[in-house]
C-alpha cells in the first residue's frame, strides 16, 4: 500500500515538535485503525467531532478522551472501547451490543405464519491492544572471516554480558562439526570464551520433534539465561530445529543464525518461520513442517565460505529455491541463473573462480533482497496469497513420500516446473518460456519431474492447500518470468493434463 | 511513559488531514524511533536537516529519502539505513561500521611498551523490521448463559466460517467435560453444528509436552484449518496446553480461551503465556513452565457460573492469585478480600448468597483490570521487573518438590506471604501490615507456610530467578498494602532471617 517513505520536511518538522506522548498517541491511533481496515469487514475512521456517524459500519470517536465507537454491520456488533487509566494503549474497557434478527417461516393447515425475532445481547469486557516490535539484522560477513578471531562479529552476535561472563552454547549440524567443529571452539576460547556445544544431525529426516527435545535438554543442562542468545550453525534443518527450541525455551530466547548451506543462506536464515515434520499417532502419517512457530532470529549471519564445505547436489538444492525466487519475482536474476548457473554449481561460489565475483555476490544478493521484500511486510503470514509459496504446493506430498529420495529444493523445483505446465495450458505463458524454463533448470542440474508426482498426489495437495491456506488454494502461477498470480480454482482434470505434457519434456 | 491519550482535536483534524502514506511513513519513523530508545544504549533522533549530528550516539535522517544514520558508542558501530523500495516500512538495506580499539601492555626487561590497536570492520546486510499487532477482547459473558443456545457469544467466538461449514473443534478439562459435556455439544448440535472434542485431564501434573502432543495429534487428525478457531474450555492447566498447541499447530492458529476456574479466570485466561513443565532428560529435573511460548488468545469469554463446579480448596486456589494482585496494587481489592473473602468462598460467587453481587462482580473486575493494566504494554516481557511476579520467585520451586500437595495459588500464596516477611525485616512495611495480611490469607483459607520453604529451597529459588530473569533478581516486594517495588540484594542470610520470623505465625 505504502510503496514510498516520501515526508516532505515541514511534515517531519512539524511532527518532531510534537510532545512525545502526542505521538505516540496518534501511533497508537493509526494502529487501531490499520488493524481494523485489515479486517476488513470493519471500516475504521477517527473523526474529532462527536456526531454519530451517519449508519454503515465504521469506528469513531466520541468525545476528546478518545473513546471510540465501532460499529460491524456483518456481525450486528456496536463496541465502545474506552482505555483504561494505566495502560491507555493497550487496554481498553468495553461494552459490546449485539443485534441478530432470525425469520422464521411456519406453515399451518392453510397460512404461513413469519416471525422476525430480534435477539440483543449486551456484554461488557476487555481488549488489550498490543504491538510486538520484531527487528533482526541479516549480516554479510565478509567471505571467508566469520570464524577468524580477529572478526569480532560472531562474537559480538552472541550479545553484550558483564565482564567475566565467558560462555556460549551453539548448537551445530553435525556435518559442519566434523569440518569446521575445531575452529567453532578455538574462536572462542582465542577470546577467552569456553564454547559449550550440542551436535544435530541435520538431515531431511532428522527434522523431527525429538531433535526439538534434545536440544531444550542441552539447553536446561546448560542452564541458559533468558536474554543469553545462542548460536545455531548449520543448513536448513538445524536453522528450523534451533528455532523452535528457541522460541519455547523459557518461552522465548534469542537466537543467532549462521547458515552454513547454500539454501539456508537464502531461504532460512532470512524469515521467521521454523517448524518440524510432525508424525501424527492418531493417523499414523507424517506431515510436513506441521508443528512449529513463527520466531525471529536476532540476527543472522552468512558468510558464503561455507558453501564450500557441500557436495554438487546439495548446492544443487539451494538453486532449487533461488530458480524460485527469479521465477516469481526477479527476470535478472532468471538471467544470470541462465548465464552462471552451471558454473556456480561447479565452484561452489568460490572467489578467483571463472563466474566473476559480482556475479556470486549478486545472485545471493538478489535472492535474499526479493525474500526479504516479500516476507518483510507478511512476517506472519497475515496474507496468505504469497508467491513465495511458488514450489511449496505439491513439493510437500513429493518429500514426504515414505522413501522419497528427494530433497526440499529439487521437491520444489519439480513442483515449480509442473506449475510452469499448468501456466502453458491455461495460456498464461507461451510454451517457449516453459521451454526456458526447463534448459535453464536442467542446465542447474536440478530434477523437473518425479516418479511420484502422479494425478492422486498432485490433487491431494491442492486439497491440503485448502486446509493450509484457510479454505482456497492459493497457488501461485507464473504469467511471465518474474511475475506471478494466485489461482484458487484449479481442478484434477487440469493437474492431469498438466500431467500428460509432463511426460513431453525429459526426465 | 505516556499515561493518557490526550491529544487536542486541532492535531488529531491535522493529522487525519494527511495521506494515508504519510501517516504511515510517520508510524514507522516512531516506532524505529521508540525501538532504538528501548534499546538504551542507543538514542535515536530524527531531523529533517541534513548535517551531521555533533557527535555522541544517536540517528538522523541524512535526505529526503528517509535514509537514517545510526550510532551506538557502547558498541562503536555506525550504521546508514536504506528502506528498499517494495518494503520501505520494512525492510532496510545497511552498511555497517564497528570500530573497535583494543590496548595492550607489554613488559619487556625495563620498559612498557604499550600497543594501541584499532580494528574498523565494515559488513552490509538488510534490516528487517516488522511490527506483529495483537489484539484480543476478554469479554463477561452474563452469568450462567454460555452454554445457552440462546447466547450466541460462544459460537460468534469461533469465527466467521462460510454457510455449511458446521463443525468446530474443542479441548476440554476433563473436570468439565463431566459436569457441563453433554451440555457443550448440545449447545453446537443445536446450531446444527457437529462438534469434536478432545478431553485432557486438568491437574497441576498433567502440564506436560505430552498432553500438548496428545492435543496435536487430535488437531492433526481433525484437520484443522488455519484460520478456524478451536475451543479450549478449563482451568488453567488446559488453557496452557492448548495455547501452546495453538502456537505450534501449523505455526499458529487461532484459539478461544473459556476459564472454567476462578484461578483461570482472573489469570491463566488474560494474559498471552502458556507452558508446561519439562522434565529434562539429561539432568532428570523438572523445570516449572521451562517449556511454552506467548500466543495470544483470539478472544476469553468468562462466565463465573464455572466456579459453582469448583470445591472449596479450588476456590481458595484461585484467591491466591487475587491476593497477590491486591497485595502488589489495589488496596481497595485488598479490603474487598478482608470483609468478603471467606464469605465469596463458601458462597462460591453464586449470586442470590450473602455476598452482595456487586461485590462478587468487581473483585473478578478488579482482579482483571489490575492483570491488564500490568500485562498489556508488556505483553511479551521485555520489561523483567514485573509487580505481578510477587509470589512467583520461591513458589516454583514448592510446586516441583516431589510429592508436594501444594496448588499453584497456594504457593504463590506462601512465597507472598514470606515476602511480605522479607519487607517487614528490611523495614519496608510495619509488623501490623503483616499481621494484616496473615489475618487476610486465614480468613480466606489460604496456607501461609510450606514445611518445603526451606533455607536451600529459598536461596536456590533466587539463583533461579537470577537465571530467569536474566542476571538479577528483581523480586517484587511490598512497601505498603498495594506498592511494590523490585529488588535484586536479597542474601541468604536474609533469607534465614525471614524463616525464622515465619515460625512465629502459627501454620
Amino acid at each position: 500500500m505504502n510503496r514510498a517513505l516520501t515526508v516532505s520536511a515541514s511534515v517531519l518538522d512539524a511532527w518532531n515538535s510534537l510532545p512525545s506522548d502526542v505521538r505516540s498517541a496518534l501511533v497508537a491511533l493509526e494502529m487501531r485503525r490499520n488493524k481494523e481496515e485489515d479486517k476488513g469487514s470493519s471500516t475504521a475512521s477517527f473523526t474529532s467531532d462527536t456526531s454519530e456517524s451517519d449508519g454503515g459500519s465504521g469506528t469513531e470517536k466520541t468525545d476528546r478522551s478518545l473513546e471510540v465507537i465501532e460499529r460491524d454491520e456483518a456481525r450486528g456488533t456496536t463496541t465502545v472501547l474506552k482505555p483504561l487509566e494505566r495502560a491507555p494503549n493497550n487496554v481498553f474497557e468495553f461494552s459490546k451490543t449485539l443485534k441478530q434478527e432470525s425469520t422464521t417461516v411456519e406453515k399451518t393447515s392453510a397460512t404461513l405464519v413469519t416471525t422476525k425475532k430480534t435477539i440483543i445481547t449486551r456484554t461488557r469486557g476487555w481488549r488489550n491492544v498490543f504491538s510486538l516490535p520484531i527487528s533482526y539484522d541479516v549480516d554479510i560477513i565478509p567471505y571467508g572471516t566469520i570464524l577468524e578471531p580477529t572478526n569480532p562479529q560472531l562474537l559480538e552476535a552472541t550479545g553484550s554480558h558483564p565482564e567475566g561472563y565467558n560462555r556460549r552454547f551453539a548448537v551445530i549440524d553435525e556435518a559442519i562439526a566434523r569440518i569446521h567443529g575445531d575452529k567453532i571452539v578455538a574462536y572462542f576460547k582465542a577470546q577467552g570464551i569456553e564454547l559449550t556445544t550440542c551436535i544435530l544431525p541435520g538431515g531431511e529426516s532428522d527434522k523431527r520433534p525429538e531433535a526439538v527435545d534434545r536440544l531444550l535438554d542441552e539447553l536446561c543442562a546448560y542452564k541458559l539465561r533468558r536474554r543469553e542468545p545462542f548460536l545455531a550453525i548449520g543448513g536448513g534443518v538445524i536453522l528450523d530445529i534451533a528455532g523452535m527450541a528457541a522460541c519455547l525455551y523459557r518461552r522465548g530466547v534469542p537466537f543467532v543464525r549462521v547458515p552454513t548451506t547454500l539454501l539456508a543462506i537464502v531461504d532460512a536464515s532470512v524469515g521467521v518461520k521454523n517448524g518440524v515434520d510432525y508424525c501424527c499417532d492418531l493417523t499414523n502419517d507424517t506431515y510436513k513442517n506441521r508443528v512449529g512457530s513463527f520466531y525471529a532470529p536476532s540476527s543472522c549471519l552468512l558468510d558464503s565460505s561455507f558453501i564450500q564445505s557441500q557436495d554438487e547436489r546439495n548446492i544443487c538444492n539451494g538453486f532449487g529455491e533461488i530458480l524460485k525466487l527469479a521465477l516469481v519475482r526477479s527476470v535478472d536474476l532468471f538471467e544470470l541463473l541462465e548465464t552462471h548457473g552451471k558454473a556456480l554449481v561447479d565452484s561452489r561460489f568460490a572467489p578467483n573462480s571463472s563466474v566473476p565475483e559480482e556475479v556470486a555476490t549478486r545472485i545471493i544478493d538478489l535472492s535474499i533482497q526479493i525474500m526479504l521484500e516479500e516476507l518483510g511486510p507478511n512476517l506472519w503470514e497475515h496474507k496468505l496469497e504469497r508467491c513465495v509459496d511458488y514450489g511449496h504446493t505439491f513439493s510437500k506430498l513429493l518429500e514426504m513420500v515414505p522413501g522419497a529420495d528427494i530433497m526440499h529444493g529439487e521437491a520444489v523445483n519439480v513442483d515449480g516446473f509442473f506449475c510452469c505446465v499448468i501456466s502453458f495450458l491455461r495460456g498464461y505463458i507461451p510454451r517457449e518460456t516453459v521451454d526456458r524454463v526447463f534448459k535453464c533448470m536442467k542446465s542447474i542440474g536440478l530434477p523437473t519431474n518425479s516418479a511420484d508426482l502422479d494425478s492422486e498426489l498432485a490433487w491431494q495437495s491442492c486439497k491440503d492447500a485448502v486446509e493450509h491456506r484457510h479454505g482456497e488454494q492459493r497457488i501461485p502461477l507464473i504469467t511471465d518470468i518474474g511475475e506471478s498470480i494466485c489461482v484458487s480454482d484449479i481442478t484434477p482434470e487440469e493437474l492431469d493434463r498438466a500431467l500428460e505434457v509432463m511426460k513431453e519434456f525429459p526426465h
